[in-house]
């Protein structure tokens, strides 16, 4: 007996999967291992890649077997692989394999001209490849089609079923309610800390982030942490998720946190089923629910005064330096509120300033309204207007962020998303299972894992990102939870 | 005007490379980084790699391409690659698909199985992985089919043009003349080291290592070195080519010299032409001749009294324990002859005798003479009588080595093959370049490296090993040159 329609979509989706799997092993060495001539090659490797995976996924008979599919289906996870390969299958087609070739070499070059440039300072050295790879991103968006603005086709990449006009309002409603408790929480917050000229040394600093993300609930026969400039976590195979971090010597915060954010990411990936590798519902659903749980580790359960209650005498077996902190002291520490320039070192508070700059920016660029020349310009005017600082040099301002090199266009706003969905999934669980409280006071991450499990990881993208919050927690996010949490952190009046 | 045959060969041929590098890369990652569980996963796809990469090249326009290219061509280089292509064609064209991947799988599984026996000492873990492998092997070569002895097709894979009776005539030959310089090496050579019980930092250890590394003139930014059990080289593709070594704290030669030995593999495959990557004459011509280069760097330079007058006082600013070691005293300490039972470990003297073990046990399991089961006592049996001593465990016996399983019949042989030459293309070097040998007296190895550029890594694949070896020595290579200089340098008399 051959084959149904199904089983052959099966087939091919596992196919393009194990291959784009290995791409992604590509990926990720060039940014954490690749020697430095090494570049060119791998721009080459990596458009094969994607012109292979693009060709395997349009050809007609995909779409012959979609549609005999979607005529038989009945079942609800055939159904949500259906969806999807039907919305992913009539983007591809609208975009030819050289086009998609070229994005993927792009890319991988752009990302040597960008850290050349951020190093330097000088922004007139990515400029070329910027502007290239903004060209290639609005014939993408060109040729998928748009009702309202062509920017809604770029954060579609990101966050199925939502829009340009949505997320807006959203993070217009943010901002409202944000900013009298960022002047608030600025303008009562310290910078000092208890362990002003310490030293922690990198082992340490690993072999204590190792602890922390065991017994939240990583697991390393599956998974591993580097060492790299950028932060970041790759799922690039079951069993197989990866993070990164950076150390600063005299800080342990820069590696905790960021470890704390990457795990969070990757108990995600960790957690989707493996047995629907290479499915539309063994993805993640999308970026704004993977902030969610990264955002999750690292600040409701991280930045908690219960976490430093347990977790700090750990840290001074680790750290002696830090024998004499109390546990205020140190929650303190960790809930500092600061004006500054750098996103990804910034605090809970002031964190969505830097997103909404950015995506009014993206969406400046997308609406024609920008040009690459004047990005500069541009962002340093909105930071003072938003932060009150005058941006010194490029490097702490629009040549900060890694997305843009990477073609990555309509990703920023996931971040405030994920903010969003991390207050409102957490307070979710708590109210559905109380004993999770009394378990974190414990130490004991099990029934705050086993929710975010059983509720988003196991669903993959079975549903659509709203819908899957809707049955997750019984509502719709919206930006009262987040800010409701940060007046209850920062302003301890 | 429509592309000629040999410029289609060259497009395929360019694109599998390309591919294959990718390959490349998940099997330095399974060796170097991959989580535990991951193992199946990678599994699934090298042997999609491997599947992918054989049908590409066994399709009837590639055979109809190298037919109609073999007729037109004249230049040298079209001639090589021609005369590669038609015998790796027609090699590949024997086994279908559905083994090559089977194969490649297997390799992949096997490794985690040995690797678990190793630990344990317990052969019988290992025993059916490596019975299978077995079975590939032998039916590859049945497919391939033989004039003598099925061994010689396993053989081809790593040494072209030569043969099983040619290989045991020549390690014959060697194992006569040695066994004598051995017994008297071995009869007046110590183990003791002038720095009994120091340690030697790990970070200390990779800096010294990489400054010896750089000054032979291997390029990090087009290579790297990593950690792992196994220490290997690999050129996975153009200004991309990784090394790994291990550490002991105890012990610094450990490091040192496996660095020396792999750099020297590291210093050919950056030495090829990378615009012959993809090309069969762009590949290293032999592993007898891969083996020469890391062979001369390690023993004919790294253990030269010359290069101990140089670094021993650079060594000291790495490791101040060293302080009052004299360079005769680091020079004997470097040049030790010992009975021993790793291969890996074992001296410049007495190497060869474990590769003799080694290539007389696959030509028996390939002859059929010896069953899966009775590996270790033919091991064991066959180790007494060569060194005297009794195998107290499998791991120390035939569990030892890794590369039966990753499939790797018939490649023992060329580490032999690899001393003989090593010796030889130093005797050519230094007698056609005399001024090399004042310029390793100041530690310069620019003038070696020069020599080993042009005559080897250059060439490629254009000549026959044998040719190559002709081409640049002017005479054949046997196992003169390697035991005068065995007897030079260990019978001090």
């Amino acid at each position: 007996m051959s084959d149904s329609a199904y089983e052959k979509l099966l087939a091919k989706g596992r196919e393009i999967q194990l291959v784009g799997d290995a791409q992604a092993l590509l990926g990720w060495d060039q940014e954490v291992l690749l020697p430095k001539k090494g570049i060119a090659y791998r721009g080459e490797q990596m458009a094969w890649f994607s012109g292979w995976a693009h060709e395997q996924f349009v050809s007609a008979e995909v779409g012959d077997w979609i549609d005999e599919a979607e005529a038989a289906s009945e079942d609800e996870l055939e159904k949500a692989n259906l969806r999807e390969w039907r919305h992913n299958y009539n983007r591809a087609t609208c975009l030819p394999k050289e086009l998609v070739e070229e994005f993927a070499q792009a890319k991988v070059l752009s990302q040597a001209s960008w850290a050349e440039a951020r190093k330097k300072s000088d922004f007139e050295k990515f400029a070329p490849s910027l502007t290239r790879l903004i060209e290639l991103c609005r014939e993408q968006a060109e040729r998928w089609g748009y009702k309202d603005v062509l920017y809604d086709g770029l954060i579609d990449r990101f966050e199925r079923g939502t829009s340009t006009q949505r997320i807006s309002e959203t993070l217009g409603d943010l901002r409202d309610k944000l900013i009298p408790v960022v002047e608030e929480a600025v303008a009562t917050s310290g910078d000092e800390v208890p362990w002003e000229g310490s030293e922690f040394p990198i082992e340490q600093q690993r072999a204590f982030n190792e602890e922390v993300a065991r017994s939240i609930g990583f697991d390393f026969d599956a998974g591993r942490v580097d060492t790299a400039v950028h932060p970041f976590c790759s799922g690039m195979a079951p069993f197989d998720t990866r993070l990164t971090t950076r150390y600063n010597v005299s800080d342990f915060r820069s590696s905790l946190f960021g470890v704390l954010h990457e795990v969070g990411h990757g108990l995600y990936e960790q957690g989707l089923n493996p047995d629907h590798r290479g499915q539309p519902i063994g993805n993640a659903v999308s970026l704004g629910l993977h902030e969610s749980q990264s955002r999750l580790w690292e600040n409701h359960v991280g930045r908690s005064r219960a976490f430093w209650e347990y977790w700090l005498p750990r840290a001074v077996e680790y750290f002696p330096t830090l024998g004499g902190v109390s546990v205020e002291q140190m929650y303190a520490s960790v809930n500092q509120a600061n004006l500054s320039y750098i996103r990804v070192e910034s605090d809970e508070v002031t964190y969505d300033l830097h997103i909404l700059l950015r995506f009014e920016i993206e969406k400046a660029i997308f609406a024609g309204e920008l040009k690459t020349v004047d990005i500069p310009s541009a962002w340093n005017e909105r930071f003072e207007q938003y932060f009150g600082l005058p941006v010194n040099s490029d490097s702490n301002g629009c040549l900060q962020d890694i997305h843009w090199s990477m073609g990555i266009f309509g990703y920023f706003p996931t971040y405030s998303l994920g903010n969003i969905n991390a207050a409102h999934l957490t307070n979710a669980a708590l109210s559905q299972s109380p004993e999770i409280k009394d378990q974190m006071d414990r130490a004991d991450y099990s029934g705050l894992l086993s929710w975010m499990r059983e509720k988003i990881h196991a669903r993959g993208s079975v549903l659509l990102p709203d819908e899957l919050i809707e049955e997750s927690t019984g509502s719709a996010a919206n930006a009262t939870a987040l800010v409701d949490h940060l007046k209850s952190r920062y302003l301890r009046a």
